[in-house]
């Protein structure tokens, strides 16, 4: 078999050392996005809270907003693992109906933070085509657990419309509405689309 | 009253014949998005279906994307206008559930549409506050008209979440569902939403 020759923009390797500094970074970085929100993350606040030079992070990230994307990426797979094996409701484990009120409410807080995520990173609009098949997948299971009929594809994206980052950033920074309000409506059209 | 002198800027006003220019100009456009699709309307295409020289189109609209952008909120127009005072049963005069039901296939096709003038406008993600009030009013008085009760507003952007363009597109454009099935799935959402 032939070996192709490296290419001359391959990265090297990550060392040991680095590949621990990059997760301790990233770390941090998710910490800030939780406790203080996205606007209020730069590269020197992640740095102190890593415990590492400003330099490293910028060695490892290069931007802000490079940072940004690797923290979205980080977050969208921490998420999907406490969905797929994390503990309950939101995890496998509860009622079908707990776990599906569960996952809106988790969905919601994740979307509203990963629209910040989005705009810090610089790629309004992006939308991942694997994360709108994990939770499409994940609502039909569901309600297939719950013994609804019907289009369950067509059901699963209504029920995940809604949460989509266009629709809240609309009720949440035009409108002003509530998070309270929003999730009680979204139960509320749960049961309406699960009871029928 | 002190009379501001105009700002150097002003335009000019048009003239009745430039304004007669724009308005065929205006409808032209919109017969090619309708009957060919937006991918298929040039500057060229649009002066001769309006029966005047590709100049004027450009005299009046400067670019493609100048134009597709008034297309659209003419489109828009139109659209809001056939809901208030068109034919039933988009119009008034049909029961309510024949209005809620041909608002929302009538909703699906003008945001397909709108989707690509949105894009050949050279505004991705452009979404009018404007039209977003519009929509949700109309569907709310629906509902109060079915007699459904609960939080309307929230119902009102729970089914008109399905027919967001960031969720029309993923169907159409990546997963290549036919209309028909999202349409007949919307259905069923509302006679849930409602029945309950």
């Amino acid at each position: 078999m032939i070996r192709l020759l490296p290419m001359a923009d391959d990265p090297a390797p990550e060392r040991a050392d680095a590949a621990r500094n990059r997760e301790a970074i990233l770390a941090a970085a998710l910490r800030l996005v939780h406790t203080r929100g996205v606007g209020c993350v730069t590269m020197e606040t992640v740095a102190a809270e890593a415990g590492v030079g400003k330099a490293t992070v910028f060695r490892r990230f290069e931007t802000r907003e490079g940072l940004m994307a690797a923290v979205l990426n980080e977050s969208e797979s921490l998420w999907q693992a406490s969905v797929m094996s994390g503990p309950p409701p939101l995890g496998p484990g509860a009622p079908p109906m707990d776990r599906l009120l569960a996952f809106g409410h988790s969905r919601l807080r994740t979307n509203l933070t990963h629209a910040d995520l989005i705009a810090a990173a610089g790629r309004p609009g992006a939308r991942s085509a694997a994360a709108v098949s994990f939770t499409n997948m994940h609502v039909r299971h569901l309600l297939g657990e719950l013994g609804v009929s019907g289009d369950l594809l067509m059901l699963a994206t209504a029920l995940l419309a809604p949460l989509e980052m266009v629709v809240l950033d609309q009720q949440v920074t035009r409108e002003h509405l509530p998070l309270e309000r929003i999730q009680a409506g979204w139960d509320d059209l749960v049961h309406r689309v699960v009871g029928a």
